[in-house]
């Protein structure tokens, strides 16, 4: 069979606008935390649209969203697609998004098309991707991979103290989390629609990026203790000043990215809290969140441990006390060559062209590839800005990558073996 | 006639104690912010106090309170006493405090005594000393002496954007702004008891401090600008992190302190605020508020004019936006000679060892040195620490730095003439 899909760009533009309304700030900035508000009215939302499109919809006791278009042979691991919904604090309204509504709206389009699933498809809706509320990046897509454990699930807490426990619940999420994990084989693939979040597809005028690898990330905290005081009383030499020691600490955060021999390291001090913080005070305390990323795993590590023995030295001369906890170190993921060239073929079949690229941001497809062949299709945002209000893929972009990615799922859910790595063969009757 | 003022140490500490109930954190963590309400339950608490003890109450439209004892010769300038009772977040619950609580049990102490006032004695307790609502220090004192005029005052606005105005009438303040300034001669003389919020009393051995001069104090606050983005995506050479730029600010700050060649120079960035402050994000914005101080304006001067020299090229290298706001940049206060004298001559009655002192800290004494002759007396404190949880002075002190200035308040009320610098005789009929 030829698949057309037809992608209604106008509706998922006008679902993207709706779906920005949802948020603690006025647009264009979107703030959307895990469980918050805007984050259940979303939810309802994206329900309500799965249930238009006559999916059944099911969720998770983490609050992750399964919406399955059932397939002639239901016994099949599924096909998925996906991404998130949640925002950091005035972030901007297609990170993740893009590929929640773009899935969709890709199922929609195959919907409208006349095409039959064989293997199921399921549109996969992610909790709490962006690490606001717990410190944990791709919350919802590590418990379904395994990666995080009931045990370890239970004995997070958020700023203010709470626990993830208290606030599912709150939120109506009373599922056991020994059943958030998914089955061993439940998809046979997994691929995420994304913004590039970076500017080479823009730049290089390529529509269309095939993501091939995800980089590796890790982030650290440091907790810095000093002497705080009166800001005109305590003299000069006596001081243990938190902050100044944080001070030193972020410029070798910088410097040892800088220095790594790669282009591809990046680190970043991005959360820094001062106790007391006020103009009179001397800093007693300070907290730092710091997150390294790289494509190469071993440069990665020789950055964490070059920060590491920077802030023991600095402590060390500054009398500070610290502590430096791990929140999370993963190892980078290979995209699933199966699903790679469904991509390729989709792309040719589109008359698109594309780039073959890698990702240096996070996404859920990083832990979707320890549970099933999973790979990315990025379409350029504008100046590679995002997580900011001014964050903008254009309707063209968004339309170009759903249908692609509708083409995409097609060949998916027509294929007969399931894939671990090894090329197989794709049956497409046309 | 023989003063002999009867201190009642204990109902001090109590009231001390009750004063410290009075918080937005569990004892021992002081919070009291302008107009919060443990600011309002605080200022009930001390009215009653005071039309206790007979005085007779006024509140200006700022929320300074006066609570005067009559004299025989009500018509002069009256003598006062007084300090401030708000607390930065975590503070602790001696500083200020002593000073009003001090300066209430002094009064009660010569009416227990049996003292007839000739000058009315006025305890003086002001409006908001800490900066952290409004970004400014001592702003009841400065409005009192005129510092402040009606027009700068009614700009002010707190960080979530309430103006002074709004959060004065939510609080019941709705008297004229111009009527807070006092009239040219209202006070024939000034004395704040405080506690030294430096370590040098205790380690000499000391009981109270004389203080001759208050250091110069001034603030700064920075605006940083950059470019936010994706902590992952964004490569370390397209960056222009305002992070980065304030870690080299706030080394710069530390680094002109301690190379003025002159110990008595501190210098502090005591608040560091971080937009969007997200692990997984470039930060866009810094804002610092830095804290300079000195006992020489001109060394003083200096380090502030090195501090904007070093923002403007950190931030030109970086290629980052910047704002420098001197938010105030007071000069130094030299003390009244007659209630220099009166001071001395009191811990000589008292028969008690005292040490001529420059203070560091701020002080509403710095401002009412512009209107009226004024002093102050430093009690010890422990191991000089103070804005902390663990800030103490000992029942002793506190009972003797009332003592001596209740001796002070007596001298000053029978003294005839009212002086502006100029040495005058003491009438003191004993």
């Amino acid at each position: 069979m030829i698949v057309r899909p037809l992608v209604d760009k106008d509706r998922i533009i006008h679902e993207l606008d709706t779906l920005a309304g949802f948020s603690d700030t006025p647009k264009p900035a979107i703030t959307r935390i895990l469980f918050t508000k805007p984050d259940l009215g979303a939810r309802a939302y994206l329900k309500g649209l799965c249930e238009e499109a006559g999916l059944r919809v099911r969720e998770d006791g983490l609050g992750n969203i399964f919406a399955r278009w059932e397939g002639s042979a239901p016994e099949l691991p599924a096909v998925a697609t996906g991404s998130h919904f949640d925002a950091i604090p005035y972030a901007g309204m297609y990170d993740g998004t893009v590929g929640v509504l773009g899935g969709l709206e890709a199922i929609r389009a195959l919907q409208r098309s006349g095409f039959k699933p064989y293997r199921s498809i399921e549109l996969l809706i992610f909790t709490a991707e962006e690490p606001t509320r717990f410190g944990i990046g791709c919350l919802g897509s590590r418990a379904l991979a395994g990666v995080l454990n009931p045990e370890s699930l239970r004995l997070l807490k958020d700023q203010e103290g709470k626990s993830l426990e208290e606030v599912r619940w709150e939120a109506g999420y009373m599922g056991r989390l020994e059943d958030v994990q998914l089955p061993e084989g439940y998809y046979a693939a997994f691929v995420e629609l994304h913004i590039e979040q970076g500017p080479v597809l823009e730049q290089e005028h390529v529509p269309l990026g095939i993501v091939t690898a995800i980089a590796a990330p890790a982030s650290l905290r440091v907790g810095l203790e000093g002497v705080g005081g009166h800001a005109g009383a305590m003299l000069m030499p006596d001081r243990h000043d938190a902050l100044c020691a944080a001070a030193e600490i972020i410029l070798g955060v910088e410097a040892f990215a800088k220095n790594s021999g790669s282009i591809n390291t990046v680190a970043t001090t991005g959360f820094c809290e001062v106790y007391p913080n006020a103009v009179n005070s001397v800093p007693s305390r300070v907290k730092l969140e710091i997150d390294v990323r790289d494509v190469e795993q071993s440069r990665r590590d020789q950055v964490i441990r070059n920060i590491i023995q920077g802030v023991e030295q600095v402590c060390t001369r500054r009398e500070i006390k610290y502590s430096v906890d791990i929140i999370n170190i993963d190892p980078p993921a290979k995209s699933g060559s199966e699903v790679l060239k469904a991509l390729v073929e989709a792309c040719g079949d589109a008359g698109v062209k594309f780039k073959l690229m890698v990702s240096r941001a996070y996404h859920d497809s990083l832990f979707m590839a320890r549970i099933a062949p999973t790979a990315m299709l990025f379409i350029p945002c504008r100046e590679g800005v995002s997580h900011r209000p001014d964050e903008y893929a254009s309707p063209e972009d968004i339309a170009l990558g759903t249908y692609v990615l509708a083409l995409t799922l097609a060949k998916l859910s027509l294929a007969e073996g399931r894939g671990s790595g090894k090329e197989e063969p794709m049956m497409l009757s046309d």
